[in-house]
């Protein structure tokens, strides 16, 4: 399966990047001569990643009929230091809010998603030590 | 160097991602399930790898004072069919326009950046094959 995507240069260090038909603007920080109109490319790595296991969770627990009533993922990355500055481990914190979550389907549908479904985690896995875990609120 | 990002449930399959400072909305395909508001999460993983080059480049070109008229990378990825959908494969097209443009110079600015700068492509090394080419325009 194939897929195409086109980012074109609109000057300075801004990009517009078409993806599956909607606009995301990226830009270089103001320290490096960027004008800050979106985000570091680098970083949309970690948005990708948390994106991805993310709708897995929902529409599996969704299945389940186990829905928090408040769910964010936050993505802790670690960098070299040196050139090419790239990140070499990703540490996923599951963030469920809602009452008698049952545990074991969280467990299961971040499972799921990690071993079997998530495309970005099955390809960073292959390219940095992947981690994660789950917190759980009332 | 450590960096957190933090992406937040929003209903359905919509997720908002807190991304250097700027929202991104990711959302599903209508076909399953989503309403489409925004990019789908694995296909910002190409958008990452052309900003981060993209800017790469654009700045060594500055320097060289060599910027050309107009500049658009088109990524195209394979994916594995089987579960987890992954990309195996990235292909990058730099695509430059001007007038009187050195391929030499082009050519050594998008050799710094996939050697020597660009992290996100130092990443998706180690976990696909990664390859490039360079298209002028006049």
């Amino acid at each position: 399966m194939q897929v195409k995507q086109e980012t074109t240069w609109l000057g300075n260090m801004k990009f517009d990047a078409l993806v599956s038909g909607h606009h995301v603007v990226m830009d270089a920080s103001e320290a490096v001569g960027g004008e800050d109109s979106g985000p570091r490319p680098k970083e949309l790595m970690l948005a990708s990643l948390a994106g991805c296991t993310g709708m897995d969770v929902v529409s599996i627990l969704k299945k389940m009929r186990s829905e928090p009533d408040k769910f964010s993922i936050e993505v802790v990355a670690e960098s070299t230091e040196e050139h090419p500055k790239h990140y070499i481990k990703m540490h996923i914190i599951y963030k469920f809010q809602g009452k008698n979550l049952d545990m074991e389907k969280l467990k299961k549908a971040v499972e799921l998603s990690q071993d079997r479904y998530c495309g970005v985690s099955a390809a960073y896995r292959k390219a940095m030590e992947l981690t994660y875990e789950i917190q759980v609120t009332e």
